[in-house]
């Protein structure tokens, strides 16, 4: 059996990797560049990868960032700071991400002959992002189920596991965290200051354990 | 109100352009190309939205092509003969291609802030490709629907004709047929003997109208 993972860099999908690595005989890594300012993030990816001895495939999607104005792909716009749940961070919302994101690695997975497909939507973002919510993942599931004549079964294990809780999942699981990356502005350090990090920071908190990245 | 349109520059979606353009007070129009052979199409949807003054994006989108084979847009496998049911027209599917133009269209919708999205599914197509079947297309209106805060909507307004029943509608449209493509050989003229040229043919004949492009 194999499965096709869209893997970021940043925690969640790294933990989801390590996870589900057991569970099959193959397991493809997803990645996507579409200009995010933190496009870091795919370097951590690739060091995941090659540290479980992942097959990954790095799609170029320039025209996702270019399509609709977002904070996290546009020069103009600036990130913002503070906590996530934040009039503000509505900036960094690129318009149906995932969507996109999931009917490319559908195609994948359908051309790699994968019947499953995982990704790492949880509960924490969905009162920023739209298609984050668990209804819209359900409906995802249905459409990519007959997307092919074979069954493709999208699966979203951390739905309602906030971000502390997969930390949680990934001390078990002995995740290398020092190979993520999640803040939004991709500097050299990560800054501590935006939705993002400070997500992490309390994600760790609450895992009790430390993030030994580098913080500005 | 605003709607986007996904416009191929084929018959469906030429015929659907015409249907719908004096039902809002913007219609947008989307052209996808993703390397297929008859990126001819592409040039005639330009030309059907000059003629009608409609604002067209075109949508770089080499990695659908690169990402799964299939005859439409890979040069070493031929796109086979005869009538669309056959077994060999399979190797014209583009795994996931619907799903994959209609997130990144809901995403041009999102920027543009149009509410409606639409695109040419027909009953014709669904034996075939499994992204045609309505139950698909009934799954993504779900997901689309719920992809922003604000509700985008997705009409297929043709999901239960057949391409006779199209051509039919468009020759009381007026609808200028010399300006669509279908010919998946995408040669100098069409050839008159692949599944798509058969389907068109005899959808003409159906509507009792001449087809004025030139076969081979």
């Amino acid at each position: 059996m194999k499965a096709v993972i869209i893997l970021s860099g940043g925690v969640d999908s790294t933990t989801l990797l390590y996870d589900i690595i057991d569970d099959f005989d193959e397991v493809l890594a997803l990645t996507f560049n579409y200009n995010q300012k933190h496009s870091k993030e795919i370097e951590f990816a690739k060091r995941t990868c090659q540290k479980l001895g992942i097959e990954q495939k790095i799609i170029d999607l320039p025209i996702l960032g270019e399509i609709a104005p977002s904070s996290l792909t546009r020069e103009n716009i600036e990130v913002p700071e503070g906590h996530y749940e934040d009039e503000n961070m509505k900036q960094t919302v690129v318009p149906n991400r995932n969507m996109v994101m999931l009917s490319l690695a559908t195609s994948y997975a359908i051309g790699k002959k994968a019947h499953y497909l995982f990704y790492g939507a949880h509960a924490g973002d969905h009162t920023i992002y739209p298609d984050c919510r668990k209804e819209f993942v359900d409906a995802m599931k249905g459409a990519i189920k007959l997307s092919d004549w074979t069954e493709i079964r999208l699966r979203t294990p951390f739905i309602k596991m906030n971000k502390g809780d997969i930390v949680e999942l990934g001390k078990e699981l002995g995740v290398d965290y020092s190979l993520t990356w999640t803040c939004y502005k991709g500097e050299k350090k990560a800054c501590g200051k935006c939705g993002s990090c400070i997500e992490r920071l309390e994600a760790f908190k609450q895992a009790k354990m430390e993030d030994t990245i580098e913080y500005d």
